[in-house]
């Protein structure tokens, strides 16, 4: 064994950093986010690349949250130790150079050692993309779900007012596989938007906190909402009723974007 | 034999129409749009929609030209004739439900019998694409050419004047492997822009037709200037050289898109 001699420069290489980075994919060719065996993964194409890169085996502390099979992400939020002292513009570029090209560190940061990318988040926003046209779009309609019928606007709006606040959405969620136990169903809904730009609708919602397929369950029954199949003012019914039957289908994952997470 | 009962409704079914569809295609998955064996390209997959939809092979009388392996389409124009008398919106959403999902008929129209994809072209307008970071962006940078380091718009924007009107675009073409003679290489350029959104730059050209690979040379040579590698007053001296050596080198082709043919 080597004797290894105390210095400045050693102490400082091995400290241990808290890295913060963030991540865009496109999740159309994954199994999700979370690692499932060999199936390909986010986490598992990040850790592999981190493990190249620091030449031992690596693993992130913490996610935002999973993003399931097909969901995107543009502001994907993870961190993870690391003892090495590379200055951090070339972590992002290392691991960018070994990361398949779906995947890509957008930006990097040294954080606080309590920083945990799950639990330090103070919210998240999502963006759900509807092609509304009775044709499909390859280009435009691209990582959005296309809805052929014409959507009501203005009443898929006022639907969404009251989704906004402190409400229990067990209405909307699916039962979570990671959680054993019975979960707290209430979350609040910070904002809640609508965008149009040609045939593509832009539905932002951000909240301190996300169910299982919430967002997803969201969309779905504001569009059957949109089709005239359910009312906007059947929403607080909904909700009142906790009952993941009585709100509509759930919106495919292909127009489903994590966009932001805030801290 | 059934004896058929000759009448208007009978001589309606039978005469040919001339019926020009509009495709938007997302060229990754296909070795271009012309036909080429048994490899999957667009015209192929078309045809073959056709086919089954009219139950007899069809072939297209003319597209407004090829788009080679991995270039994108929002508008590219075909036109076939069909003796079919069944409606234009049933055409259309045939097809729809018989291409492969990164193609779509947008459009469709019935036209007069000496209408011509190709020839019946006034002009028509591409977008080349390029994502301007330091790293790629799987989502927004989608369909675009990822280039690193910092491009200086003005620069480029000062190079595309040059570029504007009648000129003879020789050393901006390649050899194109479909003429066997020796082409006429003047062509006029009747619009030339460039925008950003983000660190996305779109550049669009409007000409009266365009020669093998010139939108790419054009796109790959004014990188080279808002890089710094030529400066925009060299785009004179290129044109008149007729070399194809002086000009920069061919961008890729996922950030091509043939955005509109104009009749």
């Amino acid at each position: 064994m080597t004797k290894r001699a105390a210095g400045p420069k050693k102490e400082s290489a091995s400290e241990v950093r808290n890295i913060k980075i963030t991540l865009e994919y496109d999740g159309g060719s994954f199994f999700g986010f979370q690692k499932q065996g060999s199936h390909p993964t986010i986490q598992a194409a990040l850790e592999n690349a981190m493990s190249r890169l620091f030449n031992r085996e690596m693993k992130i502390k913490a996610a935002s949250g999973r993003t399931d099979t097909g969901v995107h992400a543009l502001g994907q939020v993870v961190n993870f130790y690391c003892v090495s002292p590379l200055a951090l513009w070339k972590i992002q570029a290392a691991l960018n150079a070994l990361l398949p090209e779906a995947v890509a560190v957008v930006d990097i940061e040294e954080e606080a050692a309590d920083f945990h990318a799950r639990y330090s988040a103070k919210s998240k926003i999502y963006e759900y993309r509807i092609w509304n046209s009775p044709f499909r779009a390859p280009l435009r309609g691209k990582m959005a779900w296309h809805v052929s019928d014409p959507l009501d606007l203005t009443e898929m709006r006022r639907g969404m007012k009251f989704f906004l606040g402190k409400h229990d959405f067990k209405a909307f969620a699916a039962a979570d596989p990671a959680k054993k136990r019975p979960q707290d169903t209430v979350r609040n809904i910070l904002a809640l938007d609508l965008k149009t730009s040609d045939k593509l609708l832009r539905m932002r919602v951000q909240a301190d906190g996300f169910l299982y397929h919430m967002v997803r369950n969201i969309a779905g029954t504001l569009a059957e909402i949109g089709l005239g199949k359910k009312k906007a003012s059947d929403i607080p019914q909904i909700l009142r009723s906790k009952d993941r039957g009585k709100a509509g289908r759930m919106a495919p994952a292909c127009g489903l974007i994590l966009a932001e997470v805030l801290y």
